[in-house]
């Protein structure tokens, strides 16, 4: 059993800042172990600094040391950037054929914004991690390309992310009012990514932001 | 070594979504342990399913399986309420007698707004743990007292964050202009809390956000 899991465990339970009444049974079950696997485990933690455990009549209490506190802080920054700190991973899918209508009547603009001329279609990507273009976007600052007004149709604002897929500048693009499911990422780059990266429908892309 | 702290370093490596070369021996050095260790880890973590690695030529290439992303995202959520799932911790201080001065212009109007005649003193509370409030209060909706003028003299809107210290309801009140530090907690409540609670400087609390 790992240390870490019964630290996180413990922090669960509510011991940070108090002395928490803890079953050695119950965190067991919790964790799906034994009684006695846990109790060595706590003797490690003690030994470690990482709690401090008082026993009172036949109650065990815990509470996680700062020490203990600061470990968990740090692992949670750290996760946080291992898993959302700027990367996508999907499975490259079959469009609707609509991207290239877009690009098409984009195309000036994207050319004036992200400086590059679009191949007339898009990539689109079904995400696999995280669970939606948002998620991986929301701190990242978008190139806005404003909407504009042609033959009396409005054409809304786009969002655009740079990116990079195996080396391959290119750009995420998101319509204000896109009909997309925020699971599927559609991008946009100078050349056909699917012939330039060989790529074919069900393979696995991961798209770094630039 | 934990299996969790070594999946948590080969997601920092960024060994999702894409096969890593990882050298056992830079492993084992980031991880303060030996690559001998770090091998029986692996191994264990390919029998569950966690990693798929390849040998290829005298590298090594490893990435997390859906699993294992799955599980990391779930550790983050967890230790995400663990921490900063409505609580903060600290140590009583003295204040600077400021407190009760406010109290005093403001009373008609905490009265009003939290529902409780306020004692003319406020409970000064150091924090450990999170750093600020504000880390502790940004998801929290306020009670918002709103400012007012009296003699000529603008008193600004204060925020009020209803808590309980062991129990007893009380509310974290942060003027919008404030002087305090932010690692700091004013808390005001309708009886003298250090007496109630038998509270002297140096005492940790636990506060609850209710």
């Amino acid at each position: 059993m790992d240390k870490t899991i019964v630290l996180v465990k413990l922090a669960e339970e509510g011991a940070i800042g108090e002395e928490k009444p803890i079953s050695l049974r119950e965190l067991a079950r919790k964790l799906d172990t034994s009684p006695q696997t846990i109790f060595r485990v706590l003797e490690r933690l003690e030994n470690e600094g990482m709690i401090i455990r008082k026993v009172r009549g036949r109650r065990t209490y815990i509470e996680l040391t700062e020490k203990a506190v600061s470990f968990l802080e740090e692992l949670y920054d750290t996760l946080g950037k291992a898993l959302y700190g700027g990367f996508l991973v999907g499975e490259v899918i079959s469009g609707l054929g609509e991207g290239a209508y877009y690009v098409q009547i984009y195309r000036e603009r994207i050319r004036e914004y992200l400086g590059f001329d679009p191949y007339p279609g898009t990539l689109n990507v079904r995400l696999l991690f995280p669970r939606t273009v948002f998620d991986a976007l929301y701190k990242v600052k978008p190139v806005l390309i404003p909407g504009f007004v042609k033959n009396g149709r409005t054409f809304g604002d786009v969002k655009a992310y740079r990116i990079r897929i195996d080396g391959l500048e290119s750009a995420i693009v998101i319509p204000s009012r896109t009909v997309h499911p925020a699971n599927v990422a559609e991008i946009i780059a100078p050349v056909k990514i699917r012939e330039k990266l060989g790529l074919k429908d069900g393979d696995r892309v991961k798209i770094t932001i630039v």
